[in-house]
């Protein structure tokens, strides 16, 4: 089972037909791939039906349609599960699962797909639906670089910013939850901040007028950070801890003083007081890389 | 003492010499400006006082060489100190405070100033002493227009990108720390996401080559939660935080898996599984603005 040169596009099956595994299924349709798909449901299928992708009954059926083998479902169970109806139809073929899981359930799931003599890629989407298949989205993928390179084309047609991160499974996901991770962190730092700014009767618009450029030099202090902390060194000649505590001091006493949630400073307080305490005063902030490392 | 179309130099008070007050008068001095400086501890003028600053024996002193007096000590306690000590020598001045403190402790060091017959401004600061005075550098004026178009030219001297935000002193406050707010939010964020991948063996630097696109993107997403916010507007036709909720859910699970710090997916968690029980699940995230807003 050879995909090299071949005239006819690869036939493909997705297993799975949520909001995302759908768009998966409507990339591959738009691009003339004969597509087989099966989901738990059937009804979710009829979109893609009446747009020209197969229907499959069975599990096994879908799996046996397609040379490589895409999983969207809710969990690294739910993936599990679908590996184990499929069997040995999984034999020769390319599982590329992209569920949301953890790095080990990735990494579980891989072993399940070898145990079916499949190959297996792990991709993690970090894109909405709609943008599947655009050429700036980004998908992360984790497996062996000889699996990658032989579907780059199709996989390359899920988001123009497709790369392989690294030979483990797992790798995708953590990178993904890194993206998520500080995501949330600056959704929850904006939205606390925002909760003050509202309190005074200020207009966002009006403060990202002054403050956009402000907030979107933030993530240019990353890349610093991240050479600090592969190289341990967190010595700082300005913008020392001791020069955050103040200031996020202030930040907690604001909070406190408009009745706006306190937990965020509070903690970041805590962490902060925690370092100094320990001898760490005239260090940059990376240095907080270690009240994160222990629990 | 009015200042337009002189032809000397403006004589300026700088009261305070830790880091940035001694960087606000080293950018006066290299401007040619007369540069009175005063600190409580006077050994920390010298440096200054080699470089061309007249050292007052008193604040008093100081603020009577001075038509703009700049201020930047410790903590809003000292400022107020200050002005006490200034007493009558302030009538007619400006008073620029630099000082970090919360927006009500500014609009009372602005009340004393009031009372003492000054004009005020609250400036706030968003760098680090040795990029004051660069043209990129930020900051935020709170107080009446008129007393800022006056001192304009020596404002802009602190950085090219100072703006007046608002006619309350107490508005600069805020939006520094919305700024900083944010900035630990992704700090926080990435360096919990850091001890993750470092806990795998992932070089960070590695991540970033991958990972550094998405994000650079995270902070284009602000304007559009912050037009969500001012509207109150929260329907999400993707992104909603029923999709947050499994992916903060594997964060979690990773954390302690990894027994890495899990107290930031945590809270993300609770935060976001009791706006899904409140009715949000298709929601936005800038919904979550209602669980920062209310203690």
């Amino acid at each position: 089972m050879t995909v090299e040169n071949r005239d006819v596009p690869q036939p493909v099956t997705v297993l799975g037909l949520g909001e995302m595994g759908a768009a998966v299924a409507g990339v591959f349709l738009a691009s003339g791939h004969p597509t087989t798909v099966w989901n738990r449901t059937p009804e979710k299928a009829e979109a893609l039906v009446a747009g020209g992708a197969l229907r499959a009954a069975t599990v096994r059926d879908a799996v046996t349609a397609g040379e490589v083998v895409f999983v969207s479902v809710k969990s690294a169970a739910a993936a599990s599960r679908l590996l184990e109806e499929a069997g040995g139809a999984l034999a020769g073929r390319t599982v590329v699962n992209l569920t949301d899981c953890t790095s080990g359930e990735a990494k579980e799931t891989g072993r399940l797909a070898a145990e079916s003599g499949a190959d297996y890629l792990h991709g993690q989407i970090m894109t909405i639906a709609p943008a599947l298949g655009a050429p700036e989205s980004v998908v992360f993928f984790g497996g062996a670089e000889s699996v990658y390179d032989r579907h780059r084309p199709l996989l390359d047609l899920l988001g123009g910013k497709g790369a392989l991160v690294a030979a483990d499974p797992g790798a995708p996901v953590l990178y993904g939850m890194a993206v998520h991770g500080t995501m949330w962190g600056i959704l929850n730092g904006f939205l606390h901040a925002a909760a003050l700014l509202k309190d005074e009767g200020i207009e966002l618009k009006r403060f990202l007028d002054h403050a956009g450029p402000s907030l979107t030099a933030l993530t240019s202090f990353l890349p610093s950070i991240a050479d600090e902390v592969d190289r341990s060194q967190y010595a700082a000649q300005y913008g020392a801890l001791r020069h955050h505590l103040p200031s996020i001091d202030d930040l907690l006493r604001e909070s406190r003083a408009r009745n706006v949630a306190d937990h965020l400073p509070a903690h970041t307080l805590f962490l902060v007081t925690q370092a100094i305490a320990d001898g760490h005063a005239d260090d940059n902030y990376s240095r907080m890389i270690d009240y994160f490392a222990e629990r």
